[in-house]
C-alpha cells in the first residue's frame, strides 16, 4: 500500500527513552556554489525545476516547495521534504549560491541533490561539507529498524 | 519610504568581482533541542506562532511560512526570510527538535530566534552552535556598505 504523504515522516512512533545522544541519523550537507551561471541563479522557475529534480535524485520526497524572487535580483527557495528540507539562496550578481540539505533516515542521498544543483547551475567551483545532527539515540535505533 | 518585500534581499546589486572567499556575511546557527514538551512539538499551530515570534525577535523579516504535520506525529516548518531561512523538524515522541537558522547581513540576531524556540518549547537541554558560510568577498563588502 502506498503511504499517504502525512505518513512519510522518517521516524514515526518511537517509544520514550532517556535520550542519550547519537550522531547517526540526521545528515546536514552544506554546499557553497561559486562562479555559477548568473541567469540561472536569477531564474526562479529554473531553480524550482532543478530543486524538484535534485530531490528526486536524492531519493527524497518533496512535500512543499516555496520560493521568492528578490528585487533587483536573487532567489530563495525552500523545499519541505518528508526527510527534512533543502534550501537555496542565490546572489546572481556574484555568481554565488548557498545551499543546505538536511535529511533523516538512511534511504536518502543528499549528496546526489548537491551534485544535481552543481551541474544545473554550472558552478565553476564549489565546496561541499556535511555534519551529523546530534539526534537522540532513540531516533537512531528506530531508523535502523523501521516499522 | 518602506521597501517592498521583494526589495528586502539583504545584498542587492553587487558589482562583479573575482570572488575571493570571505566568511563574514552568512551565519548559520544549528540548534538541537532535547527534552522538550511533546505536546508543543506536535502542535503545528503553536510552532507556526512560535517561529513567527522568533523571527521577529531576531530582527528578521518573514516572507513565507510553510509547515507539514506527519502521521502519527512530528512537524516540519520552514520560514522563508528576507535574510535567508529558519527551519524546525520535531520528533515529539523523543522530545527532540532540530533547528537551523541561516541569516545574511549584520542586522539580524539569529541566536535570539533560537532562544525564543528554546523557551517556547521548554527544552530541558539544548546544543547551539554556529558557523560562517563561505560567501564571496563582494557580498561582505556590500553588506558593510549597503545601498
Amino acid at each position: 500500500m502506498v503511504p499517504s504523504l502525512a505518513e512519510l515522516h522518517p521516524n514515526p512512533g518511537w517509544a520514550a527513552s532517556n535520550h542519550p545522544i547519537t550522531d547517526t541519523v540526521g545528515k546536514h550537507c552544506i554546499l557553497e556554489l561559486y562562479h555559477c551561471r548568473a541567469d540561472r541563479l536569477d531564474d526562479e522557475a529554473f531553480l524550482r525545476s532543478s530543486i524538484t529534480q535534485a530531490v528526486q535524485e536524492a531519493g527524497a520526497t518533496l512535500l512543499q516547495l516555496i520560493s521568492h524572487r528578490f528585487n533587483p535580483q536573487g532567489v530563495t527557495a525552500l523545499a519541505l521534504l518528508a526527510e527534512s528540507h533543502l534550501s537555496i539562496h542565490t546572489w546572481p550578481e556574484s555568481g554565488y549560491a548557498a545551499v543546505d540539505v538536511f535529511t533523516c533516515g538512511d534511504h536518502t542521498m543528499p549528496e546526489q541533490a548537491c551534485q544535481r544543483l552543481i551541474a544545473d547551475l554550472q558552478a565553476g567551483d564549489h565546496r561541499l561539507g556535511s555534519f551529523r545532527r546530534q539526534t537522540p539515540e532513540a531516533l537512531s535505533e528506530q531508523d535502523r529498524h523501521p516499522r
